[in-house]
């Protein structure tokens, strides 16, 4: 499915195609996904799925920080942003949604479970996903200008700052 | 626009349709549209706009509180939701979604330059932004269970406390 998508473009992809591509009948994608929106919507949301653990420093700060760079890397790209639009669509009950934003807390749990095993202080996961994941995933769809790899570092320091 | 719309719900309403109320022919439409997302996306930023002032209590924390609660009330709504999907799509340079975000940032300037005009300390709008505005719109997207005005609360009262 990435091959077919990537060659024509996604705006002229279409159901036959997946199919022909891989060797089913277009009656068999329309049984599994109803629509091309909502095929599409669950290829981003897999495309969206971390492959690795967040890299282990031994330092909650170091480590919170370049998973959030990372993040925002990869969801700022025009991949990413055709990714989480893909995934907030075709999917009427918010479910693929849904699916993206556990994956990021759960890579942050994972942070804060070793920082907590270590015996530093940590923010909750949800603290985090409002303060660092929300105005990363905000400004990404909505107020783009200015967003850098230093604001993601900030908004880092300043959920840690009340733990230090 | 709004009535075949509502009408005939959202997903079998074509460009013919909405041409035949306008009393124009379809080519009109594609013209200035180029497609029904397009279109769309243009009337849900138009809904989405404020149509007055935030409320004047004379006190920061009340506005900001009050202004936060609706805006949760409204964009979690299903035709909140429905106009915030509408509008990050069918407009690829994401000026639509941009416009959504300043109409929220120029509410909150309204509440902070008011606050500071009596000599109250504020917050920066992009904080208020960051912290209030983003939590509460990636919620609404992204991880709703949980989201009610009592997190809205608690939001303002955090990005609050650093200036009381």
């Amino acid at each position: 499915m990435r091959e077919p998508a990537s060659e024509v473009g996604r705006d002229a992809l279409t159901v036959p195609m997946v199919a022909q591509r891989a060797g089913v009948t277009p009656s068999t994608v329309y049984r599994r996904w109803g629509d091309l929106q909502e095929l599409l919507s669950d290829v981003a949301v897999e495309r969206l799925r971390p492959e690795t653990a967040p890299e282990d420093t031994g330092d909650l700060r170091a480590d919170l920080t370049t998973w959030a760079e990372q993040f925002l890397d990869e969801m700022a790209s025009p991949s990413g942003r055709a990714y989480i639009r893909d995934a907030l669509l075709g999917d009427p009950d918010g479910g693929n949604a849904g699916r993206c934003s556990a994956y990021a807390a759960e890579q942050i749990d994972v942070i804060l479970g070793r920082a907590a095993a270590r015996g530093e202080r940590t923010p909750g996961t949800e603290t985090v996903v409002d303060h660092v994941v929300a105005p990363l995933m905000y400004r990404i769809l909505f107020r783009p200008d200015g967003l850098d790899a230093a604001r993601a570092r900030s908004l880092v320091a300043l959920v840690l700052a009340d733990t230090e």
